[in-house]
């Protein structure tokens, strides 16, 4: 764990030294992944099966190898206990009604000169999401990805997911009952990102890929994107927490405990004012960490990226949590909104003492797939929009062309595009 | 030109193999982009300095070789003749106007269970927009990125563009004037992209990157989004018109040459529902080529992509036009809403006989940047949306973690991710 003050010589630079450590791998996937998709686009299935049973051990041969039947998702959801059924459904029914409110609305309207202006916002025809196997395959990230899709009015909703050895998570399956996935297909890895983005014989392309991965599966959607649209690059998850003494020291262990849980790259920071408290919160996470069933991911995490910052005020602190431009930031303060209307960059926030960021994990409503790794400077978390697009219309009635034509004309005329001039020319008679 | 009859043997296959055909490069610059991204990050301006003189035949020495002042920018605005002035005027005025009312709306409201929940839209801090050198470099196309920058609250603004043997564009540098841009470097390609994304000793990062560029930028800009954000993959422009007899054939033939005469790769077609109207229009689209400065880029691109498709009945044309997903579809019929109604995916519409392509790429107000290649299948017009970001937040007063907290909890616990689990179980003291 790293522990910096800010009043101490050197802190700007070893603070710009945490910012700019890149978490994420420099493995060289790139040539295996593009080595891969080729082959997927040009032989298909037959491409898919042999790198199955390559990384999963797993080699489809009956259609039921290939795809899971949507009965086997309903026998899933209905084995669920009563009580981990009634959390996912009240999950699913708070993320569909923040995304529902989230639908952006068309416009058509007529201006000044009787041009006629909009635009009209239409769901994609499909969606891939990508479902990590084994220990990453999160019920909670399929409806985070799935409901906005639908939402969004996806027609087609496919999940790509690999089976190692053959096994398949039930969780999965019943979330994805839950949220009325057409498909799900048994493939995995930069294979499976291919399949879905060129299609093979028995599975359809899509339009759209989402969905968390390992570094292959983030490769493939990195060089797939524009054949189709994808999510976001994403990177190990992190969270900024900005307390003051006031807080319990186990509670703020928990929470920077609930991020490092995820990943040994996974960053864990703390931002406080006092140094007693800061000294207090380390060690509730030495106490906290012995606990967890993941104590070595936890740990890994926490001593190699675990950060505590004191600073003299935390009004210091919206400057370095715009520079940190954090996944999830949390302001644990009696007025977390005086320093949150600083913070110009964060994927999500969570304010005051009662909102950990774990709540935002699971029921609050918005989602948590969010940009990482200082991503929030510049993007945002999944929304409906990543499974819409919109189609802009302009209809010039009555005389209008007359009116604003002549400078179209002129503007073509200057840029050498003389085509362009003469199609508004010839309407106008000139 | 391909001349397609629908109701022929073999249409489908041949309009199938039309679509797919990839009219992109499909050089393999990839290698020699990567190469100067790594070189541009580790050298800086000297690796800049040399790019420039081996490809631009300029070799930046003073700081007015890197840098146009924005003395330049007033005075090449302020030489504008009186038309052009006004034209420029007019098409910033109403661009303004459709991305202002384009801004996306902040979200904050409580919900049943007292739970705060919310989205805050921001400007990203800076933009860096590509314009690029000799004949492309469009101050239309300036506007169209730089004024939904400036409308979403990007509060700096820089343009990148090359002086091939040192000659500026005046045009640029008075629409650079009048859009408001703050820094104008005289780099290109590749390396400008990369000094962009990862700064310079004499240019500071930005956080978005857009505008047009040839097939090494285009790589660029791919290789580095995830560490900037960008508009989009592009590629050549395409237009397909759907008319019926009513039309006059000169007209139409003007709208398909205004996209011909872009680039050699651009694709122009027309689908309409009568055999000898379409005669009309190939025999019209041969008198007018002849009339045109850029007749050579429009010949090679009319007989290399330009596709004629007659059909039965123009009932026929929103299936053939969701296939093509074209950038730009102009619909000239009496009743254009009917058909329009079928289009799920295009770029922007141009609705009715008296609208023009054309009058959208400068004055009509919508943003001229589409996606082209199929990409309105899933991505839409550059908009104040790239230019800005989302953060969500949730607020959890009162009571409300113990309504909806045990449900986190049971998922979390499913998930075993106990540490989230426990950071929700500390707070409600179980």
């Amino acid at each position: 764990m790293l522990r910096l003050v800010s009043s101490e010589p050197g802190f700007a630079a070893a603070f710009d030294r945490m910012v700019d450590d890149r978490r994420e791998s420099d493995a060289d996937v790139a040539r295996d992944v593009a080595a891969i998709i080729a082959d997927v686009r040009a032989r298909g299935d037959e491409a898919l099966a042999e790198y199955s049973e390559r990384f999963d051990r797993f080699a489809p041969q009956s259609e039921a190898d290939w795809r899971i039947a949507p009965e086997a998702c309903r026998e899933a959801f209905d084995a669920l206990t009563p009580d981990l059924r009634a959390a996912l459904e009240l999950a699913a029914q708070r993320i569909t009604a923040y995304h529902e409110a989230q639908l952006p609305q068309n416009r058509d309207y007529t201006d000044e000169h009787g041009i006629r202006l909009g635009a009209i916002w239409r769901g994609v025809d499909g969606a891939g999401l990508y479902v990590p196997g084994g220990r990453a395959a999160y019920p909670s990230s399929l409806l985070m990805n799935a409901i906005p899709a639908k939402v969004a009015g996806v027609e087609r909703l496919v999940i790509a997911t690999p089976t190692p050895d053959g096994e398949i998570n039930p969780l999965v399956l019943a979330a994805a009952h839950l949220a009325g996935v057409d498909e799900i297909w048994r493939v995995g890895g930069a294979q499976a990102i291919a399949a879905l983005a060129y299609g093979t014989e028995r599975i359809r392309p899509v339009d759209v890929i989402t969905g968390p991965g390992n570094a292959w599966v983030a490769e493939a959607k990195r060089q797939l994107y524009g054949v189709v649209g994808i999510d976001m690059v994403a990177g190990p998850s992190e969270i900024l927490v900005i307390a003051d003494a006031k807080n319990n020291p186990q509670w703020i262990a928990a929470d920077l405990l609930s991020q490092a849980e995820h990943d040994p790259a996974a960053q864990s920071i703390l931002i406080t004012d006092d140094a007693a408290f800061a000294d207090a919160v380390a060690a509730e996470v030495e106490k906290e960490i012995a606990l967890l069933p993941k104590a070595g991911i936890a740990r890994e995490s926490w001593d190699t990226y675990g950060t505590i910052i004191i600073v003299d005020s935390l009004d210091e602190a919206p400057a370095l949590a715009n520079r940190i431009a954090a996944e999830h930031i949390e302001i644990a303060t009696d007025d977390p909104e005086a320093l949150f209307a600083h913070v110009r960059h964060a994927g999500s926030a969570f304010l005051g003492r009662m909102t950990p960021e774990a709540i935002g994990d699971y029921v609050a409503g918005p989602n948590h797939v969010l940009p990482t790794g200082r991503r929030a400077r510049f993007s945002s978390g999944l929304s409906v929009l990543d499974f819409m697009k919109r189609t802009s219309f302009i209809a010039v009635g009555g005389n209008s062309l007359g009116v604003v034509g002549p400078a179209a004309i002129e503007l073509a005329n200057a840029e050498g595009l003389t085509a362009h001039a003469r199609s508004i020319e010839v309407r106008l008679g000139i």
